[in-house]
């Protein structure tokens, strides 16, 4: 039976569930996504939710799962701890937190906080991609983490030196959906990463990351009085606030200095590749995130259930 | 019967109504306030509304009324035009536009706009504020006019050279309301201009506004770390936002260079005196918006109705 499970690995955000049985040599058995983030699945009960994705993926009783992202986090199933960086990530399965569950033993991987009063900053499922990036080679140097809240992260020799959080992804959200902006970027489309709107909204925010808000209210006027279409607006917008990050980045982490690895999944990577080119941070090494989620969580769970990996 | 209204001054927003009744020597006798923005009397018929609230007032059948705001816009009563800045302020009341209506004459007046194509602004209903601001002697300079979406204009003798709009408002309110920060600044309680917080927040986002949304995402970040008070994290996300459109307004309009004028009413006026202290801004002459927007009504109502009045 080599296609037995030896752990399950779960990458468990706020609205997002990814299930993964692998064997003892890390092969994928199985794979499940679901909507049952912490909003959804809180009220159902944490418990119940994974024993049934785990079921459908054939996971036996008895073999452990390994949990990572805001499910640890105050608002769901346990809250884990924060290691503190600078940290080195094979730091992180030692510090896992067990939650009491049948029929399996669950443990959740901790985040990472900067407790620095000037700078403060939390991660929490970041850090087990961020292994998984140590674990593809890349041990020093700049992620780049593309998502709702991105994170920008110093590596060095497979430490976290420090990081950034940027509210690009909720801002982008929050006016493309709910704003004064909204008629002026309202359209189905895809953004096009060559579309010039775009590296002009980029272009702008690094040139004059001071005028970020009145740039955004000229989508709207240049949409009423130069009837400017809505794929255009919402290219602009989206470079606007993917170029504030750039700018961000370049003044906290000395972004030049250093290889930067560009993390992410979907049609934003695209986007950010086109952004770090217009500020100048060539060509960054592309790394896959589903991928590395699920490589960071193996290796933490070699480390984790190693005695029980050897049992089998 | 000196106290004969001459004329019916409404200042009609996207979610407040205000009105004046007016004598020939622009006292005002009576004054109503309502929650009947567009919002709300778009379903009820903006006709209607208006003669509710005049008749309320005792403003006779055949009394010409004249209204400024978003009430001219595409989503208001009537779309009255835009004038194209520079454009001298005395030329808004030749420009109304008059509305089919019973059983009085009404017009609204203009907007402004900035048509080029780097940098497309608009704004309506300030520009009925600038006339009151001219009215009280502020003819050159840069006028600050806090809000939604703020406005920094710049006067030459009575002259708007140009402006830019700044989001600030309203990304606060979504910020405060409907984001990841929201559990971190959640208070009833009003924002102190003295709080260190907000300056602190004014000042990161002039040393560096490429960060603002770093420093956005911090705000949650010291709560949960160092379990900053929900009042220092609301006061910090003002400082933030208002701190760059200062920044924004240092960068764009040499804003150093010129007499300021700030025009607002309410406690927000506070907090932008405090920040435009901590930019180095001096001390900038006060102006009460709502004596600005009825004073400016007024002067255009002179010049508009001249002929009705002096038949009465």
């Amino acid at each position: 039976m080599t296609a037995s499970p030896a752990f399950a690995l779960v990458d468990w955000g706020t609205t997002s569930f990814r299930a993964w049985a692998v064997d003892a040599a890390g092969q994928v058995l199985g794979e499940r996504r679901a909507a049952d983030g912490l909003v959804a699945a809180g009220p159902k009960g944490f418990g119940r939710v994974l024993e049934e994705h785990l079921a459908a993926l054939g996971v036996p009783a008895g073999t452990p799962a390994l949990l990572c992202g805001m499910v640890g986090s105050r608002t769901g199933w346990v809250e884990a701890s924060y290691l503190d960086a600078p940290v080195g990530l094979d730091d992180l399965a030692a510090r896992a937190t067990a939650i009491p569950h049948e029929p399996r033993p669950v443990f959740v991987l901790p985040g990472i906080a900067q407790r620095s009063d000037a700078e403060p900053d939390v991660m929490r499922g970041e850090e087990t991609q961020l292994l998984g990036v140590v674990a593809e080679g890349f041990r020093t140097g700049l992620v780049c983490m593309p998502g709702t809240h991105s994170k920008w992260v110093r590596l060095d020799e497979g430490t976290v030196e420090g990081f950034s959080t940027f509210m690009t992804g909720e801002l982008f959200q929050m006016l493309r959906s709910n704003s004064i902006l909204s008629q002026a970027v309202a359209t189905e489309a895809a953004i096009s990463a060559d579309d010039p709107a775009f590296a002009s909204g980029v272009r702008h925010a690094l040139d004059e990351p001071a005028l970020l808000t009145s740039r955004l209210f000229q989508v709207r006027a240049g949409w009423l009085l130069h009837g400017a279409a809505p794929e255009s607006g919402l290219a602009r917008l989206s470079g606007a606030l993917i170029g504030l990050e750039m700018a961000g980045a370049l003044a906290r982490h000395d972004a030049r200095e250093a290889p930067v690895a560009l993390l992410g999944s979907g049609p934003i990577v695209a986007l950010y590749e086109r952004a770090l080119a217009v500020a100048d941070l060539g060509s960054p090494r592309r790394l896959d995130a589903d991928a590395c989620v699920r490589h960071g969580l193996l290796a933490a769970a070699r480390l984790l259930f190693a005695s029980k990996d050897s049992g089998r």
